[in-house]
């Protein structure tokens, strides 16, 4: 390698070391095993595994399956800065945009120009919720916490008094980006109040 | 959906729960900040966005860039019944393979057919290393855990008495896949022994 190509490398690994940190994000989202809270990295594979199982549930047919991997894969590492912000927390979510927008301006900018440039316009498609990638990636991103808190007894539901409207109305954007998936959770829904794991 | 559909989506869930419990599978690495070791679901994602990062490496110009992250993020599930093996250690790594086939057989098999035998597929590809996607992504899961072991003061090598040549003829292979990271690997690992991180 030239001397050049050999900066553009150091950068890259720079880079994968530094987002060894979204492994210290703590989400608001129990272990299945309920043994502690789960992290934004293992999290991010969770979502990116859905995708190649899930992928036939997407709203159209002709799925960028790999779009969609890369930005469900990439989606939180401007946590790394930024936190991960409780989505029921409506305090913390009223200074969210910003402080994502200066995570996203120091963390991508570690990497080499064009690749800063494919990892940001890959986080921006999936936060504008615009396309089908983007709709299917967030669809999976609301699926995912509700299996664990389906399958903890909804202790973090409890735990932060949230009730079965804010989950309805959180969640409702499956639809755009998976109907069938929401559907599907719509029963689900309805048997966890039936059960009293969440208020109504 | 009907029922056949219905079923086939309560299987996809129930696979997509129960490989939650690959975040509980502890590795032999430390994170880069020393908190605490790795677990083998948060590795998976950290070799699935250094697919995307590095895949200019590639030992050849066409990899299949899907196929080899698809590769990475299942690569390990089958640890959710055999646990993870220590590289280094050579006494598990006698019934490794044995352990390993018969996790594939029951986790896998969780899934509908056609998903079950594709996940698999990809499982024995990467075990088989002979495409050049099992060979980039070897290359990188032996990459990962060298640069964490560089960023730490090589403590996870010093703790299981680990020698350089141990490193070399395990980490070697990186050759295959990805000549041009074995090279710079190749000038951290000399530099690593100056610095008395790992002896000679």
């Amino acid at each position: 390698m030239d001397t050049m190509d050999h900066e553009r490398l150091k950068r890259q690994l720079e880079f994968v070391v530094e987002i060894d940190r979204l492994k210290s994000v703590i989400r608001q989202t129990l272990l299945i095993d309920r043994s502690r809270q789960e992290n934004s990295a293992e999290h991010s594979w969770h979502l990116a595994v859905m995708v190649i199982l899930l992928s036939e549930y997407a709203k159209e047919k002709d799925l960028d399956v790999l779009r969609t991997i890369k930005m469900v894969l990439v989606h939180d590492l401007i946590e790394i800065d930024a936190g991960d912000t409780y989505c029921y927390d409506e305090k913390a979510n009223l200074d969210k945009a910003e402080r994502e927008q200066q995570a996203a301006e120091r963390i991508f900018n570690l990497l080499p120009d064009d690749q800063a440039q494919e990892l940001r316009a890959l986080w921006e498609e999936f936060e504008a919720r615009k396309t089908l990638e983007a709709r299917f990636g967030a669809a999976l991103d609301r699926l995912q916490p509700l299996l664990h808190n389906l399958n903890t007894e909804g202790l973090m539901w409890q735990k932060h008094g949230v009730r079965s409207t804010q989950v309805f109305s959180r969640n409702r954007l499956m639809e755009e980006g998976a109907p069938l998936l929401w559907d599907h959770v719509l029963t689900l829904l309805e048997k966890a109040m039936e059960d009293g794991l969440l208020s109504r």
